[in-house]
């Protein structure tokens, strides 16, 4: 079965074609910026610098490239999308649907045992003073 | 009252003092870069560059440029921290979070609904077949 990556083999990766140099089978951009996904070197580009970018890769081990890949192109793009906070605007978003939750979550929990003590209270009140 | 900024209105910002420039009144880190807070443009330089923080900030309005300048500290600090995930590790925590939260809510909401459901028949049961 042919790969995914057969058809560009011998292309430059994005990050060697938007810089406009050679790229060499060591290019520690290639195996993370396929010539086919051009703008995610483009925004991590725009965002980080590609000298940034590199030295973030050189200080992570090879395993954890992929995943340090993808996160600078989350926040790169939540920085294009959002200049003022990035990625720290959905940071937010969620720390305040965490407390919104937190807040219904203790006031439900606190229904349920004024639910459940008056189920019990109930049945001793009808037990102890039930009228007639 | 003297302005806490007093002290150092001759001197340069921790931005122009990093670079080794002189930081003229135009400068437009000076106001969220203040030399008693080297480490904050320390760590945006090392993360995004110095010209790309330069780039964001004359994208933004003014208004906004001490917010951006905090998110971008914030997301340089979250990838010095974690240079594999930065800040997206924030918002992978706070997803599971809100997941794990909104299942207990619905867990406790059947549950609320279990209780009241089985007062109401319990209490309909006492009305209509009370003993004596």
């Amino acid at each position: 079965m042919a790969s995914s990556h057969s058809n560009y083999t011998n292309s430059p990766c994005a990050a060697c074609k938007f810089l406009r140099r050679r790229c060499t089978s060591g290019c520690v951009f290639a195996p993370y910026f396929p010539p086919d996904e051009p703008t995610k070197f483009a925004n991590v580009h725009r965002i980080f610098g590609a000298s940034n970018v590199s030295k973030i890769l050189h200080e992570v081990s090879p395993h954890q490239r992929e995943d340090t890949v993808n996160s600078l192109a989350y926040e790169a793009e939540a920085r294009l999308n959002d200049p003022v906070y990035g990625c720290v605007g959905a940071i937010s978003v969620l720390q305040r649907q965490v407390s919104k939750l937190q807040r219904e979550l203790e006031e439900t929990n606190a229904d349920l045992m004024r639910y459940a003590s008056s189920l019990g209270g109930g049945t001793t009140s009808s037990y102890g003073g039930q009228r007639d």
